[in-house]
């Protein structure tokens, strides 16, 4: 088993000289942008993931959650490894000072988010969950309801859940039958709901689980859903826990992956009702949803691609050591990784993952941006935020599956052997494409919301920019090839937009939305990379000790370009001539079935 | 649990009206090429698949094999299925008829074999195994081994293994340490073989393992291999059985996937040495081998697409069930089919699996034409039979995996709870990219025997006939634009295989191997796409009854090859351009670590 090891040089390079993290100066107090303080998070980070998280992930694979006497039991370990991890403060990395959180930078949280999950993402989608209920609290609760839950949450001492789905109500939470009837100062809700991830666990005292549910009286559809705090356990006015709040957790699923994360079918009020407090007002329930949404879209792409990290990781070191035959131009046997097939598949494993955390670090950086004191500056990263959330999402997980089923390719026979540990990380990703909006909903609001709804202002904005970085990276003749191809991908990215934004049907923009969010993913990653490029070749030049680093990094920036962009054009000749479906009723037509 | 359905329409019009079963007329007796014949022997086989096979698939993966006091103990209903699959006669239904085979044509046997491997992949790996050591036995040991062993092996009373891999010699079969000692006229075999599919099971009263292993004086490396036949119980000369043979099961592997299939480790000789037969001549086991791995290589390819439509019936089928959400021109609430990139997603894999079957059928009918009585026919068929074999093995299970994975996404939450079952097929087709040569090692095999070795002679006269059919359809006004894009896709095929041929040093050649072979995969699945489309546009014109059926196929076919043909581009772009990786020992320093 390959314990995890954060790539911390990629990580900091990334932050510090390339997307500036100090630069974030209308947004945070400046002793928060200390450098040093940054670098000194990340390193606990990866000694604490590294040591304490990684360790204990195969265990959570093999033992998984149980539900005993009505009770969920976590896998050996787990209780103390979460202990650890509030103990060292990481649950309220980014919350609010006011209620105990450190207040730090997306960014930095980004990169220990990446730490978490790439050593033990079955634990750490605890507090994933957890700061996605914090937020929504933050932004819409009573100050009564904040002072009373936000303190311990931060603090990690009682964890926070999202209870959106039942068996009826998926990607369409219209459907949704949970009911809450008010009583006093309070609601009683009853229902069932589905998909809960840590809904039961036994981790701490508490669980504050926000819930959707409809008033008697709400109007039908997504404008009658209503948002709701019910604890486990009611919380007495001193804060002392009360009584066990009607909440009963039926099953547990058997899943195929993140076995050690309980994922819990909840029923609410079987006997005298949940009792659950009102967030923000009546029937604006799901507005306020998609603020912990948001957030924990952002996260889980964050997962999609430290997973794959620890795959690639796991790869890297079996084909460092197993060897087989004579690489070509060697004259003695050597490790595997010097065959041409399996070198050109780690390298373009390594870039990949490279190539997410970039986008995913500055999807970040915009998400800090939207805190600064400067006008245009809140507007431009509010703008560019929403736009990169769904590719962020998407493209981060579709990748990460692609880089854990490369990974367990290069492990030959042995990567289909659950000794070997690889396979685990190949089914635990397996869920980062589905959770929180599968990739079809994220391509359908990257379309939808973010490019059709403003008729493709964001998206004309991005073009522009990346226009201009082109211009500048044509001046360098070592970038010359790269922006190139860049450019060309641009011209696939505008052809397909106009084409979805102006011309062919309803129904047809929305049969491509998906082929159109890789698009732009391939594109905004090839740019990202240029970027980088930048910083390399201007560093290179003027820098001694690091000049072997910036050339390496040049190196396999240029290999990415080259080898994944060109894909743009095929998504585009996809997306402009493919018009085989007319409408919704054809598709029985065409299958023939 | 879906259960399956063969898809018999499809099968049947590629194997009568696209590639003309009957047109076998130099290979085989006349009446074996009967199309009533071949249509009974599809219904029989989908009937028996359906209900016998299909409906033990789950339990198997559920319950697995077990090995309890050294001897395997299949899952439940596993043995009396085995007998029902022999009684039926599937066992021998190309094997030759002098030993008891029925002597059909492989392409009917391709289609039988789709349908076991997509109703039960883990429990038709037995018959797969059993039927490459058939052709080994056939083509190379004498005539007294065959008389001794073949009639039952091709009845299936006894089952075959294929004894190649040890822990340190897996894709490097040279590095075999297995012993062989000669001893009067037979040889006592000694030795550890791992990853032994079906090496122990309760099928059968007898196993025949071939093995391969070295003589003490045998020259070093690959030509001193020999193989060797290999009881588990010896057989007396009145073909009883006698004594039990000096192997042992030593484990099973815990896999990933197809756990009904026991993976066995198997240890010869602690005792006293297990005796074993001569096939062909010392030191020629490789060649024989390959007889062996080229068999089941080519059925693997078939596994993938076939694991893959199952996966894609389960998908379609909950798509038709599932109610989320207006689909967009609906005013009522219907399946998930009916959005737009729900449909988009099951056309693609629907058509993905028809190119795979098709090239399956056309690889084939090449490997039919191999027993041509005619000369020129003869040499054609195998030298594109060579060729196209690992694109079979390759592209069919890339792809398969491909299918999978994205049945799973179809379903949404659901496809990640192992009870809906379509977790199972995702698990058990990732070894099939795996297992019989990697995709590295097909794509190696591609490049380097059958590209690099004639100096592209073979590729050049199948690029020069799909150019002649782009000038026969490019006549035909609706098959002008998908005429145009495998136009472009072959200019590109042409451009990387020339490149690769003649430029570049030996090292990139191979670095882009994989590329190549899924360019050649896109290129000639489009092209047989448009050789089932000219049959449709001929036929729809004059045929009443089917006139929708040729339309529906021909809209189907010019989806695929406009959603999929155009990332030949891609692979063009990767292939031409990137040389970032320059020896062997350049990977240490681009990856850093």
């Amino acid at each position: 088993m390959q314990n995890y090891k954060a790539p911390l040089k990629d990580i900091q390079f990334l932050l510090h000289e390339v997307l500036e993290y100090d630069s974030l100066k209308n947004c945070y107090d400046q002793e928060l942008l200390d450098s040093e303080l940054c670098d000194s998070v990340l390193e606990e980070c990866a000694k604490f993931t590294e040591s304490v998280l990684s360790p204990l992930n195969k265990v959570g694979d093999q033992q998984g959650s149980k539900l005993i006497d009505g009770k969920v039991k976590t896998a050996e370990g787990f209780k103390q490894a979460y202990q650890q991890f509030i103990n060292g403060g990481w649950n309220g990395l980014i919350s609010s000072p006011d209620y105990g959180g450190q207040g730090l930078p997306i960014m930095l949280s980004a990169a220990t988010e990446e730490m978490w999950h790439a050593a033990n993402m079955s634990l750490t989608l605890c507090p994933l969950l957890t700061r996605g209920a914090i937020e929504a609290i933050e932004f819409a609760a009573s100050k009564e309801l904040k002072v009373k839950f936000l303190p311990k949450m931060i603090q990690g001492t009682w964890t926070g859940t999202m209870n959106l789905t039942e068996p009826q109500a998926g990607s369409d939470l219209s459907a949704i039958k949970t009911k809450a009837i008010k009583e006093s100062n309070h609601y009683r809700i009853y229902g069932q709901k589905i998909y809960i991830t840590y809904g039961d666990h036994d981790f701490t005292d508490n669980i504050v689980h926000l819930v959707l549910a409809r008033l008697p009286d709400a109007p039908p559809g997504i404008k009658g859903i209503s948002l709701f705090l019910v604890p486990k356990y009611l919380v007495n006015d001193d804060g002392s826990l009360g009584s066990l709040n009607d909440i009963k957790t039926v099953s547990i699923e058997h899943k195929l992956g993140i076995h050690a994360s309980p994922t819990c079918v909840l029923s609410y009020g079987d006997k005298e009702g949940a009792i659950g407090y009102l967030i923000g007002e009546e029937n604006r329930g799901i507005e306020i949803m998609f603020i912990m949404m948001n957030a924990a879209r952002f996260s889980v792409g964050v997962q999609g691609y430290a997973i794959a990290e620890m795959a690639y990781q796991a790869a890297l070191s079996y084909t460092k050591e197993r060897k087989q035959g004579f690489p070509i131009g060697s004259k003695e046997p050597l490790p595997i990784l010097y065959h041409p097939d399996v070198a050109q598949s780690l390298l373009g494993l390594k870039l990949k993952i490279n190539a997410c955390r970039h986008l995913s670090y500055y999807a970040a950086k915009m998400l800090d941006l939207r805190r600064s004191s400067d006008d245009s500056e809140k507007e431009y990263s509010s703008q560019r935020s929403d736009l990169l959330t769904p590719i962020v999402k998407a493209f981060c997980t579709e990748i990460g599956n692609e880089i854990c089923y490369e990974s367990i390719q290069l492990f030959g026979g042995m990567g289909f052997i659950e000794e070997t540990g690889v396979a685990q990380y190949y089914r635990d990703a397996r869920i980062t494409t589905i959770y929180e909006g599968t990739t079809g909903i994220q391509a359908n609001d990257l379309l939808g919301r973010k490019i059709l709804r403003d008729e493709g202002k964001a998206i004309r904005l991005l073009f522009t920019e990346i226009e201009n970085t082109l211009i500048e990276a044509k001046k360098i003749t070592e970038l010359a090839k790269i922006a190139l191809i860049i450019d060309e991908a641009l011209c696939d990215a505008r052809a397909s937009c106009e084409h979805l934004i102006s011309n062919t049907t309803l129904y047809n923009k929305y049969s491509h939305a998906k082929d159109l969010l890789m698009l732009l993913g391939w594109l905004i990653t090839g740019w990202l990379s240029l970027n980088e490029s930048l910083v390399c070749v201007s560093k290179k030049s003027i820098s001694d000790n690091k000049k072997e680093f910036y050339s390496q990094k040049l190196r396999g920036l240029t290999y990415y370009v080259i080898q994944f962009v060109p894909q743009c054009g095929a998504f585009k000749e996809a997306i402009v001539n493919n018009l085989i479906l007319k409408d919704y009723s054809d598709i029985d037509q065409i299958l023939g079935e």
